[in-house]
């Protein structure tokens, strides 16, 4: 049984407020806040602060606890490793049982020839690995002036300096000197955004041929690789139109680029498939994964790398002169090995194919995309989009810079649902665990949220 | 009771050459030598392989495991947060307990101006949250130019792109391109290697000045931040003269630069202090924290900063775009709050300063250094290094490059006592657990390791 301890809320916000700098936040507003909210414990797909207040996981944490909360075998594996071992490095020509078993399990989630693992940290970490593992390939295949990665605008690859220099976000490069050089962005496949009205074939076919513009620009031999997200997640859960990976898979091997697939958000499940590149039916030479891989009990990510990469290494005899201290740690690998098992016993791939995500699908369409403010309401499988438009029909936006999608958020907040706003839309992504019953009370509240802010909008 | 399981050795190794992907590792020695060795479980300061072989840990884990193996309180901490709330992010305007009181604890063990901390999973993101962060600030300051930072040459500080860009590892700058702009090196304090014969703190003083020198050739105005590790790590113990703390913080005073401490290693007791600093008496405006901070039970790191960057981020009311998914990650925390717990309870700290720190020392200086292979034997607290030469009463090294060293090892290895290598020196960081019986074992081992050593190289 969990026993849930009393917390003395006042006393956390007040020490909040003096001395923890949350990510990703303006410690301005912390203070006008009075200190962030508490988050004291959760279950399945709800969440519960110390106010007493429970909230349906509209997010999954962060786009992580794909088998939901209180999930007591992960915390006893936790614990069982921990008494074991609870740490030992990959540096010293060693290794301990859990990273091991999890790479060969990746290895044949993955399949073909990403047969090889590398581990780290974060989703930052991994694409920090890809940066490096790149261009030690190119310089190892006798082209060093591979140096160059191309990437989308509105991508997001992580908050390292290299990941956000990947990372296509305006407003992370402006803090800190980004991006890098070396990376070059391209158009994304944002039809709603960028398409609007355009056929979406005709479009995904724009959107990749902008790649390859690039790529000329550059010129081919200096380009290292294209990096994508299958579906961009924190850029407002962008799916591509049909097509779209097909045509980027041709023009990296039309002109020998590495293809590198960011499955931090996409894999273990979320789009219907393990990994997006499968939903999508294309062949990457890399896959960062972090996220749903141990579903956020423990900070793990993993790197998935093809043959040839590996036995260029191999055959150099050079080290590769990279890796994490905590890289292949034996808690958190056991942890997210216990986690696949989960996602496996219950089928939470197959079920958000065939069950849930279309269950989702139908009820964004019938009862929020009709909504006046919606300009589109979009998902795969438990991801999806809710655009928020000026003028039913159009895309163009309210005044106030993504105010009126924050306007939404609050309301869907108020009403016990947490969800994102990412610039003018609600996104969301619950744990794969979530029921018929849960998922329309996510659109009711979504819907409530959006006539709520309608009644705010014509009064402003 | 810790049960352990029986583990298949010769198919886990099968499987780590087949799909795992060690850290800081050559792929075709892993293939040679049949797969990594697979460390299963330990003890106090003892490590035990899949083959029943047992060592002394000399290096706790990765200089991380301060605490020694085996703490039960731990693993019951980890499981109890992780069945009460196992992940909420702190982008939301969200928390949660444990990182909010870890933030608290640490500001009080910093002290002085260092109120703050932004949690990331692992040193190398400390350094990049710290790259970012130093010009964010710089940028709010109105001198968005101060954009340079000044590292020193066989640093340590990470392998991101950014981290290991700060760091000074030549052997990794070749491998991806690195360092990115904005990073100066200049000459470590290393007395033995690069001031041989010199007075100590004449020797200070030059490595400092070296410093000035670089801010007046980039220009002060341009100049963010010096970072450095009290005492560097990784690039094989290099203890600073008397002094040049001292020198280092008057230039970067006088040239209005910031302060970085990288306490990864020398955090949390390692030098006989909470913090390298404290022991060298200089203040910093960042601190860099990992590695002990939860004894590497699970991937934590933090970034302790000053009132006077925070106060600027707040009155600029700007977003720090910058953070991680598993910042602040509950589970992780609290391991991490538990694990200062037990430092204070044992007086590790008190214990190393005092006790084992001294014995160590003592120890060395009487069968250590006088051995005809020793051109130096130095520790402060439980860290230390033996500089291995060709010629007694000279620091000229035996041919090969770190070769000689690196048999010494290997000998250590062989006689169960886990050391590491590096360049010409052999390390030792062990736990601050460690008793005066393991570190006289650890010391007549290294000395039996030395004796075979010379054998091998009289017969070479």
């Amino acid at each position: 049984m969990t026993t849930v301890r009393n917390h003395d809320i006042a006393t956390l916000r007040q020490l909040d407020m003096a001395h923890h700098l949350p990510a990703q936040s303006s410690y301005a507003l912390q203070q006008q806040l009075g200190g962030s909210r508490v988050i004291t414990h959760a279950q399945g797909c709800t969440i519960t602060d110390g106010d007493g207040h429970s909230l349906l996981d509209g997010m999954a944490g962060l786009w992580c606890v794909n088998v939901g909360y209180g999930r007591a075998e992960l915390a006893e594996v936790a614990r069982a490793q921990m008494l074991e071992l609870p740490f030992y490095n990959t540096f010293f020509r060693t290794a301990t049982p859990p990273p091991i078993e999890l790479a060969a399990r990746l290895a044949g989630l993955l399949g073909g020839e990403l047969q090889h693992v590398f581990f780290n940290n974060s989703g930052s970490e991994s694409n920090d690995t890809v940066f490096r593992l790149v261009r030690t390939y190119w310089a190892l295949k006798g082209q060093p002036q591979r140096t160059v990665f191309i990437s989308r605008h509105n991508a997001y690859h992580g908050s390292t300096v290299a990941s956000a220099s990947l990372g296509g976000m305006d407003f992370m490069h402006v803090q800190g000197g980004l991006p890098i050089p070396g990376v070059e962005h391209v158009m994304q496949p944002y039809l709603f955004g960028e398409g609007f009205g355009e056929d979406p074939e005709a479009f995904g076919a724009r959107a990749a041929a902008a790649i390859e513009e690039r790529i000329l620009a550059v010129g081919p031999e200096n380009v290292a690789a294209f990096i994508g997200e299958p579906v961009q997640g924190a850029g407002g859960v962008i799916i591509p139109p049909p097509g779209y990976w097909q045509k980027v898979e041709a023009i990296c091997r039309k002109y020998g680029i590495l293809l590198v697939a960011d499955e931090v958000i996409c894999g273990f499940g979320r789009l219907g498939a393990w990994f997006g590149f499968q939903h999508f039916g294309f062949t990457p030479d890399i896959v960062s994964m972090a996220k749903g891989l141990s579903s956020g009990y423990l900070p793990i990510s993993a790197t998935g790398v093809s043959r040839e990469i590996v036995e260029t290494l191999r055959a150099s005899g050079e080290e590769f002169t990279h890796g994490y201290t905590y890289s292949g740690h034996p808690v958190c690998a056991a942890v997210a090995l216990r986690n696949l098992d989960i996602i496996e016993r219950e089928d939470l791939v197959g079920r958000t194919a065939r069950d849930t995500g279309p269950y989702l699908a139908a009820a964004l369409a019938e009862r929020i995309a009709p909504h006046p403010l919606v300009g589109e309401a979009r998902s795969l499988g438990l991801i999806g989009a809710v655009e928020i438009v000026a003028e039913k029909g159009t895309n163009r936006r309210h005044p106030g810079g993504g105010k009126a999608a924050q306007m939404v958020r609050d309301h869907c907040i108020a009403r016990g649902l947490m969800v994102r706003a990412v610039r003018d839309a609600i996104v969301m992504s619950p744990p794969l665990v979530i029921t018929h019953a849960e998922l329309d009370r996510l659109v009711d509240t979504i819907r409530a949220a959006l006539d709520a802010a309608q009644a705010d909008l014509a009064g402003a």
